[in-house]
């Protein structure tokens, strides 16, 4: 079975780590006997706009709607372009138009990385965060008034249906009954948000009558981000709307000590367009150019791409494959510098696709 | 100097933890020589909208405008009264009534508390939080459409005014100017949110020019919830709007494991309308009714109100009582169980009470 997969490194970092996850992938294929064809696009990132004025040409539809995956790095580079014009000229673009209504991150603590949080170990940290990805407080309607006056202002609405809530609900509800505690966390704001998020809270409610093995429950936004460093052991699923789900999934790999190394999928469960696979850092200027970034968010991304392609087995070997470098430590292997380590972004991809090779 | 204080208990641990605040607010009278009148106000509170079908009665606005300021508990008891309405019809109702347009949080790492940060030490996490308290994501602006069918779809507006955001900032950046580091952190997410907060970072930009000596960066709400864990000690006065805001002063006193002990200021800084002070805790039901609530977010939040009223002798006196009894330990001292003690609510807070009087 063989697989069309578009490859856009973007912006910064994710020029430095594209390579890498394109490695373990060519190393996942090679062992498990994997067809997989790479397609690489310039666009998307603030190079590309530098030429053309814009972020992607006009019929990126088509360039990347008959691609099986979207292997993507990151984007956005504000002191080039600024970042509402990047991220909205791509990447919020592709999960629009693309369908990819769930965005999937794992938060696990992994052996051999230290988390910021006391006392904690890995096994203490494993759950996932189901975010809206389409609509809510992302979205492009709103406009300014008086401006240029002291009666400025601005306006933004945040939007969400019935649809589109039910649908991102269903896939954590799954999500939860495959896993062993069977639970499921929904982020709200209803005290304070009084619109959308009691009707947030009334979905999910409507919801759970069809999971009856499903034990659910419910924090504000504001103390759900406590708990997290308090009590990350209480967290199996956590479903959030776009823009809790885009905090608790910068927050949660914090907590595991990971942000560098947190993957995420975007996908459209139907099928019906590709998803999109993508490390939850960003593009990281600061460190761009160094050669020290970390490869473990893109490889991961790789894993959760096998594994959405039907290749469970090859998604589950990157994954070991990552555990087993990160357990041996900076002692024995080249783990890059956020991790302790003095390998650089290749030097660590390369142990990681050795390690793949070797099962 | 006489001073009219009206006391409002409101809901669950609220009415445990208000006679303590209010056996300080005395202590430190005595001490300092000062003329507190208080008046108790059974409305805010879900057993009045019991009794009377709502939060309060009409003439609130006449029964606490005329006040020097307001001594608040918590409220909210989603079981009897959904959040939305309880907190619409109160606390939210004061914060826009009287213009308290101000939240103002600390969030300190204090002695004898542990931090759930590994490593992290007194004197390591030592920042406020000024969240915009009175427009921007808590708007009550919005419905709902095609009610009942697939095509269901809610909307709130988010509204932020050009004076609404200046007048916070300048407090913000006031502020900053008063502490060593003169250091202020915007929150943001204008890569995501289109129209209100690249206006958020226009006016920062623009308050920042007559501000030259304060030191400004910003950060997008994601990864700066990942850096109060991971990074607490960049942090020196960080704005944020009113959502942002709420999230970051539980997250940031979650990292000092001191979400029981946190307080707040609810501040209209002209004076024109009394200003408001509470414990960022909320009314804990789960907790309500055993005598055990931590009373020190109610007496930090009193030593707040005295700062405020122009004792900030006094506001000291509390504070520095409160230090000790924490440093004593729970061997020494009757601290409640979430401090590690076996104390009562009444204990922790007749301690505090005679460290008070004792200076
Ligand atoms: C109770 C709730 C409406 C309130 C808020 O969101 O403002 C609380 O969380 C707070 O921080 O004071
Ligand atoms: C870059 C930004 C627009 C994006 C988001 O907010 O969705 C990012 O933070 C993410 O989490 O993928």
């Amino acid at each position: 079975m063989s697989h069309n997969i578009a490859v856009i490194p973007g912006d910064g970092i994710g020029i430095e780590v594209m390579p890498e996850g394109v490695r373990a992938l060519e190393a996942a294929a090679h062992r498990f006997n994997l067809d997989l064809n790479f397609t690489e696009f310039d666009f998307a990132s603030c190079d590309y706009h530098e030429r053309h004025g814009k972020m992607m040409p006009d019929d990126w539809r088509d360039q990347l709607g008959s691609m099986d995956a979207i292997f993507f790095g990151a984007v956005g580079m504000p002191e080039r372009v600024p970042d509402h014009i990047s991220l909205w000229g791509s990447l919020l673009q592709f999960r629009r138009a693309f369908d990819q209504y769930v965005n999937l991150r794992p938060c696990k603590l992994m052996p051999g990385i230290k988390s910021p949080l006391a006392g904690r170990a890995p096994g203490d940290i494993d759950f996932y965060v189901v975010r809206e990805n389409t609509e809510g407080e992302y979205s492009s309607v709103g406009g300014k008034m008086f401006e240029g006056t002291d009666r400025e202002v601005v306006i933004q609405d945040t939007v969400m249906t019935r649809t589109g809530i039910d649908r991102v609900l269903k896939f954590a509800f799954e999500l939860a009954g495959t896993r062993p505690r069977k639970k499921l966390t929904s982020a709200t704001k209803s005290n304070g948000i009084s619109i959308t998020m009691p009707y947030w809270d009334e979905r999910v409610a409507e919801m759970a009558k069809s999971y009856p093995d499903i034990s659910v429950d419910k924090f504000h936004i504001d103390i759900l981000t406590a708990n997290f460093v308090l009590h990350p052991d209480w967290f199996d699923v956590v479903v959030a709307s776009n823009l809790f789900g885009d905090i608790l999934s910068d927050l949660g790999p914090a907590c595991t000590g990971t942000i560098g190394v947190a993957p995420s999928a975007n996908i459209n469960p139907e099928g019906h367009f590709p998803s999109l696979f993508e490390p939850v850092h960003g593009s990281a200027p600061d460190i761009f150019g160094k050669g020290i970034a970390n490869p473990i968010g893109q490889i991961w991304s790789a894993a959760m791409m096998l594994e959405h392609l039907g290749h469970a087995d090859a998604g589950k070997a990157v994954v070991d494959a990552i555990e087993r470098v990160l357990a041996a430590g900076p002692g024995d292997a080249p783990l890059t510098p956020d991790l302790g380590g003095r390998g650089s972004t290749g030097e660590l991809g390369e142990t990681i696709a050795e390690a793949i090779k070797n099962g």
